[in-house]
């Protein structure tokens, strides 16, 4: 018997047209556990179901969202040791210090981060004209697909990562999809979210529902579905790419995360001032996971000279002095060899010969490429490796290199390391403004990977690293506001405003009014 | 010889592939001046100098996009009269108080607006974490297109309108194309545009540029291309919808304000407090301008009873007293008499029998259906009728009042007239958070024509009004927000970050920092 979904408030069988299996990606060996492929019997009832979920929840109080987020964070909390050990098994990502001290500590966080920002409502930017009695604010939208990736089991899992915590945060019932790469952890925090629906007072029954797996053409048909509101995606760019033709052409909002080679940027001084400390931090940030990090550094540039040849000198040897690690299932090692062959075949060469390592694993792979050969077919040249690879590019010239940062796609970040006593403050300056206006997150003297979730993160960037520039994935109250529509209310009665637009300020909550920023009540500056 | 279209700097003539001639709408008979269909060469030519231009104005202090924006605004009252005489030709909306008192004044002061944006920052919203020392803000975008509609000769402008404003003062180039019913009001305001481009300091001579129309193809083709970044549109659903695929397949913003049918609830409690009232408001708002407003109430929502059935008597009369007004062109007539055809053909009938006016006219009015077969063809019967003409739909009972509401597409706006002494609070409750969800802005008893362009404003609302309901088209600073994307400085020097996420407020920029709003200096509040 297959394993089931929860569809309107129920554990219930899928309507399946076949079932999958998870795989160890260590042994590569079937785990148990047989996992269903839903057909649109099973989308299409958890539509209807989501649309009703939404007419309660878009007039609940944010305390009752706020108090689902944080008993669901408790309950994964709870329950720490079994979730590490269940993804270990899936992902081989590793229990510690991964899982129990990384991942799972900031999906907690991340969840009770959205509880935070739905109690203040100041995301919602409150906004009050007093002359013309307009008012402002965001509102609900209505039902949110969200669909995880595979190298983030908890912190962007469809039903449980940040995604997820932001559209319930704003108000809204989410449709998750798990990831075939790790189905038993998202059945499980599937089911602790459940749980904590139906132990929050108010929270309607289908607020949360989860599948597994779909035909890619019923997931565009998700998307375009009338009921559908929007989506969150992370995960690879055909797939992205996929869901957001059919959400475009059908009017919906899709925030994606797509791919991102993340440049780094290593200028002559600061190879020069500090070699050991930048091989050991890209050793650290490229290696780290296997490579299968969204801000991965997949694309090193550097100028042509000894800073940049030590460099690959001294990487090289770490790079081959170990083997592989173990990539998260066969269609990610598939993916990041014909990446490389990609790369090469525009004229790249590989200058590491190491091995690779247990279960689907390629060798670390650091390639290297000459300016001119890159600019030969920016494009091709730009293809996402994901995983424990990297491409040097060595420019003739502060010149050439910004032709060839120029050239760059939208990425997720966007590196430098330049000489702390000033030496490349000319090349910083003349390469910064295109290789910021192409990164969401533009770095100094720091490799990419970490992503802290703060106010100020923004992880998003621009197309094709996602799909819209002005958002971001992470950072409270921020990534809250993809999730909504802004909705003006003219001459409505006070009464009938949503509390956060009435005269009254109901808690501390920061309102735009008459041009400035203010906890207060209305009328109380005045007489 | 065709009038010259601005490239790059200065006015020049276009590589024309035919000319076309303004119609005096009154009279049906074709202006002076032959204004030309620019082709591919002279869309690529400004693609190319507005791509050098947003390469300075990325980096210009707000202060000089400020002040050109003031000096634009300056020199458009300068020459008020003559403006207003021009397009009143064109257009036959009427030189005063349209233009004199209402439209040109209100374009001078969204110019002024935002100007007063830009200065003041806080549109860009500087975020800072000092735990992390992560930083963010918003900032420019690159190229931004901006294509004006028919109806708003100046306010909605594509070379001086609100989504150039907020271009301009988001540090964006913007590459305008007028409309072809008024040619040469828009080459008017494209010449002052630039003299003020040219006396601002700092300003690059292609941050504005200016043609007169395209083929669709190439219309399409500018969209697309790599050096454009996005668009601002105003007009027509077919044109949006056409010019929204070539950017969603390609990546770019696509910021549209298309067709809105702006349902009005008539409730009974309301018509029988103020039935006079209300048909006289109703009738401002639908017959103003000829009905050719976004926000023209085109769709009467009311419940079965002498209430509804006496508005209709009541309006029919004064439809019936005077001709139709002047539309702006044949095309637009044409466009209204189809959409009534469409209206009718889902059986609707025409309960009045007024004349046409002068030129360019079709008589003012009124259908009424009722609520079954409204919904026998919900979307048919929603075609946009734009122009001197509305529908009142007589629902059973509000059960079926909210089921008509549930099948309404996105609209701008949405109204309600209930009783004020409560008699329709229970019918209200029943069907705002539906109406709600479906407008961008909600309104209480009164009509929605008059868009106050102030904070609180939502010019916006759901698919297919608009492209993204978190947007609005009117209201500074959220107007801004458009055109720009995210960007997070992760680690970054202090010296290389922009003036507004600087330690030291720059001036009494709002910003949040740590959780809160404030005007203070980085480590001010400590020690």
């Amino acid at each position: 018997m297959a394993e089931p979904v929860l569809i309107a408030g129920e554990w219930r069988d899928a309507d399946a047209s076949s079932t999958f299996q998870a795989v160890n990606p260590r042994t590569t060996e079937e785990l148990p556990g047989d996992y269903p492929v839903s057909t649109w019997q099973d989308l299409d009832a958890m539509l209807d179901a989501a649309v009703d979920a939404y007419r309660v929840m878009r007039l609940l109080p944010a305390e009752t969202l706020a108090a689902f987020l944080d008993l669901y964070a408790s309950k994964i909390e709870a329950d720490i040791e079994t979730l590490a050990t269940v993804a270990d098994e899936e992902t081989a990502l590793g229990k510690s210090p991964r899982f129990m001290n990384g991942e799972i500590p900031r999906t907690i966080n991340q969840l009770q981060q959205a509880a935070a920002a739905a109690r203040d409502g100041s995301w919602a930017t409150p906004t009050i004209d007093t002359g013309t009695g307009l008012r402002s604010m965001m509102r609900p939208l209505g039902v949110v697909c969200v669909f995880g990736p595979n190298n983030f089991p908890f912190a962007y899992n469809g039903v449980a990562g940040g995604d997820f915590a932001a559209a319930i945060a704003a108000g809204n019932p989410v449709i998750a999809k798990g990831h075939p790469s790790h189905p038993k952890t998202s059945q499980m925090l599937a089911e602790f979210a459940f749980e904590a629906v139906k132990e929050t007072d108010g929270m309607p029954a289908s607020a949360v529902q989860f599948f597994q797996r779909s035909s890619r053409d019923d997931g565009a048909k998700l998307m375009a579905d009338p009921r559908n509101a929007a989506l969150g995606f992370t995960g690879s760019r055909p797939a992205g790419m996929a869901l957001k033709k059919a959400c475009d052409d059908n009017g919906k909002l899709a925030y994606l995360e797509m791919s991102s080679i993340n440049p780094v940027v290593l200028l002559p001084g600061a190879l020069s001032e500090k070699l050991d400390d930048i091989v050991e931090q890209f050793l650290g940030s490229v290696l780290m996971g296997c490579g299968q990090f969204c801000t991965n550094p997949g694309l090193v540039l550097g100028l042509k000279g000894d800073g940049i040849e030590s460099f690959i000198t001294k990487a090289t040897e770490q790079f081959n002095a170990k083997p592989g690690g173990t990539l998260l299932n066969e269609a990610g090692q598939k993916s990041l060899s014909s990446g490389i062959e990609a790369i090469k075949s525009v004229g790249a060469t590989c200058v590491t010969e190491g091995q690779a390592g247990d279960g689907f694993s390629v060798p670390n792979t650091l390639l290297k490429i000459d300016g001119a050969s890159f600019l030969s077919d920016p494009e091709k040249v730009q293809t996402e490796a994901f995983g424990n690879s990297s491409l040097v590019v060595i420019a003739d010239d502060v010149d050439q290199l910004l032709a060839i940062v120029r050239t760059l796609e939208g990425n997720l970040t966007g590196c430098v390391y330049s000489a702390a006593a000033g030496g490349d403050d000319e090349a910083y300056a003349a390469i910064e403004p295109d290789l910021s206006d192409r990164v969401g997150r533009l770095i100094n003297d720091k490799m990419p990977t970490g992503v802290a979730v703060v106010s100020a993160q923004n992880h998003g960037g621009p197309y094709p690293a996602t799909g819209h520039p002005g958002f971001t994935a992470v950072g409270f109250p921020a990534t809250l506001r993809r999730f909504c529509k802004l909705t003006s209310y003219d001459n409505v009665r006070e009464a009938r405003l949503p509390d956060l637009l009435q005269d009254t300020n109901p808690g501390s909550v920061w309102r735009w009014v008459d041009g400035a920023y203010t906890q207060a009540d209305i009328g109380a500056a005045v007489g």
